[in-house]
């Protein structure tokens, strides 16, 4: 993947084996005169590289790997072979992240100032240090914090508050009146503030229910990418301080989302649900409208939540259950068949032993 | 959430509990001089808010809440405590929009016009009471009508027609020869007409087959956001009238919706299958392609559905079978293991059982 | 379907039986003279329509059919109606596209040059071939290939490579130094190069392992409408040769997609997954993280895959096993109840069945 190799490290930079070392903060074993200049996985590396062992899963592919110079745990006991090097770490995973970084710099940010062709409505101000690229739009009322990017092509609608050091990719919209805060992340292509799916259902058409509260979102939030996170009702739907939400999610009206939770890929949340804090859901999982999650439970991957979920507890399956009932149960589906079959036999032995008996009684009360 | 509040009564608005009550028209009970200066949920609501008992699944809130007004249902039958008041309505749902609609006005509508920005192919009339966003593109063709809006960021490709009324929201991408009707509303980053997945699969690569249909969108019909509906292969995808679609959904080629269906976020139609009337697809949920659902089905959440469904039946699982049935058998998963372990313990006790008997049967024998 | 008839045959163009019979390569069974002026499907179609049997499932729609020809499978032998016409092909629906591209020929493509409204960085060259449409963005470094086209609002990041003959449709986002082939097509709305979902876990905060790699995509690669694919933490999310994906799915970062794969709408495949070739996941499935999914294996819809699938097997079910295995399992469900019942039945026969014989072997013994 010489390809991708080239595509990262743009600068082309070198690193010896000891001076990786010190990068990572790890202790050298082997020669620290090997020359690296980039990084990649395990399996994929070539000489020159520099890999990590980040999960024991792959324990057996360090030695076969060609990477030179490899991040192992504390407890991985193996001594590199000849031409190739370790670098023993407390977190190899955390301390690989230091030379990706040295090795595939962030692009240049964009500057600060805004586009010729961005259009910035009369009344808004736009702080020196702020970046607004081209073909964004910011309506009236918008107020934009110091530091804070809006990349091209987004949409930022009507009174729209976005606070300081936060980040709009390009091809974002925001609707009207919402607010972000400060080192908030978004994505490219996500919606924030999208109207509610509310109606009056009725034979001959439904009469739609006015969608108009707001979306809140605190601090430190990062959303990926084509998101959508609909406005409330009223009052507004809301993204507490350090939430993660993976690419693709959904998330409706008046939604609480406690602080610090995980949205993995696709999962959607329904109406009016709310999760308290350090809650986990799992990708393309489901969670029921006006629920309540408990502190730092875990929805697992499909799971279909339609009932409330206490602190702490898994839940599995759709609908959801205790995830080792569910687990339990669902590993023996394939058994059912063959149960029914042994029941029907069951039934049969026990009429025809039903059957013996009873004429065994008559024998026996004929001999009385 | 004074935050948010602040973000919906833009205007400082405030009524008295009577100007509530009679803007709600329901029955005022407790004091008519209670000054109210928004609106918000039974549980976040502060002093100064009205708020609604919209779902009995929320009764005991009413009386905890600290809202100082509440639209509450006929059959609530507790008065209000002193310095409150609530608002007797037969639907208090539906009246409390009319008290959302007061305190958080809709943002001013784009106005009418073609931006300078847009780029509007030379032989496309707008009418003077249309509006064009910036950065909008209408390529040849195009055919908009009368109060429609084309938000800023939206494309429209070659010889698409929308009707009256109806409204783009930023970002939206229309392709070639699609046709929306009147009242139509499309939010932010939905794509219509995109192609159709269909190949002639092959070894050595799959060769696409032409998507030369369109998408018809008939009147009052609303998308979400984030929606992908797919042109025909020939001929077109019909969603017909007052269908209301959620956000994320995938409309895949061919297929037809009936009149007023709901379709859930998340959910998903393959090609060609076809939706009767008043059918309802809730959240996740799976069609695959050529099924038929009959009139007003319902088709339950992350439901996987995989043949014909008849008209007003509700299916659920994955693949789908009747609700009641699914359920049940669901619920009953967590002790197949137990019933697994109960089954072998009868067949062992019924072969002691036999065995028992065939030595008394010999006895009796040997006794005759 | 006027409406829509008319919406694809904008030039009005006609075709005799005879001519469509050469046009689609097959044997003519009727009166050679009838007119035709569209495609359309059997049961939709009417007099003056050719449309196809593609499916035997709808070998009943053809004689009812109003189409005035309709082409068919070799199999088929019911002769034409007066006044009607088959064409008797190998491969109707292959036979078929012809004569839709005949009729519904595609738009005109985007002229070549780049339009006055579209940004290019300085150091940009564009081929004369390419098609560079208005409000797209390419920052610095970005290289386009001979004959691709940038459809508008799209947004090329830095140092973005794209080859010849690719396409992408307006508004899609590619970011920072992502590489796409030759022939690739990109529907609207979809993102590329996103972050991938990656922290370090923390009670009082989540801190981002950096992104830094980036998303390769092979020739002949076509992505639908609104897909996410993430950049890699680092070397290079690998979408292979001629890999087919639709709309609305998810490739999280570090995945390899296996050259000529197919992937359904909805359907997510999280971090470092391996995908071999000729892999075909259908709709809505899920394939957790860091599994290898084999050579020609099949993931059906709404499968979760928790664990490593081997080559040319199929699963189903959330968690996955083999089809045929969860499916039989699956459709038992509904009579988990009663076996439960007639398992308590059967428990109380044997228990009653002991008592008489121990009761029988008492008389029995008293009888000795």
């Amino acid at each position: 993947m010489d390809y991708c190799s080239e595509a990262q490290n743009q600068e082309k930079k070198t690193l010896t084996a000891l001076q990786a070392a010190e990068m990572a903060g790890g202790e050298l074993l082997g020669d620290p005169e090997l020359l690296i200049d980039g990084v990649d996985a395990l399996d994929a590396a070539g000489p020159g590289k520099v890999s990590f062992l980040g999960n024991s899963k792959y324990r057996q592919q360090v030695l076969p790997s060609r990477a030179s110079v490899v991040l192992v745990p504390t407890d991985f006991k193996e001594p590199p072979p000849e031409n190739r090097a370790w670098i023993v770490c407390d977190n190899p995973s955390q301390s690989f992240s230091r030379l990706v970084e040295y090795f595939a710099p962030a692009p240049p940010t964009p500057e600060a100032g805004v586009d010729d062709r961005a259009v910035v409505a009369a009344d808004v101000k736009i702080p020196e240090s702020a970046s607004i690229g081209p073909f964004a739009v910011l309506e009236e009322g918008v107020e934009i914090g110091e530091n804070t990017i809006i990349g091209a092509g987004c949409y930022v609608g009507y009174g729209v508050k976005v606070g300081e050091d936060s980040r709009l990719h390009p091809n974002v919209s925001v609707r009207e009146y919402c607010r972000l805060g400060n080192r908030v992340v978004i994505h490219c292509g996500t919606v924030i503030g999208s109207d509610g799916f509310g109606y009056i259902p009725g034979r001959e058409g439904h009469s739609k229910i006015p969608q108009r509260g707001v979306v809140c979102i605190d601090d430190d939030v990062e959303i990926g990418a084509l998101v959508a996170v609909d406005r409330a009702r009223f009052g507004c739907t809301w993204i507490k301080q350090g939430v993660k939400i993976d690419n693709l999610v959904q998330i409706a009206h008046n939604v609480v989302i406690g602080e610090h939770s995980f949205i993995v890929a696709q999962s959607g949340i329904a109406g009016s649900a709310r999760l308290q804090r350090h809650v986990a859901v799992a990708g393309q999982a489901g969670i029921a409208g006006h629920l309540t999650i408990g502190e730092g439970a875990t929805i697992l991957g499909q799971a279909g939540v339609g009932r409330d979920v206490p602190p702490a507890t898994r839940v599995w399956g759709s609908p959801a259950m205790d995830e080792k009932e569910f687990l339990r149960g669902h590993l023996h589906l394939p058994q059912l068949p063959s149960m029914k079959k042994e029941l029907r036999q069951l039934r049969r032995e026990v009429a025809d032993l039903r059957k013996t008996l009873e004429e065994n009684q008559c024998s026996m009360r004929f001999h009385k």
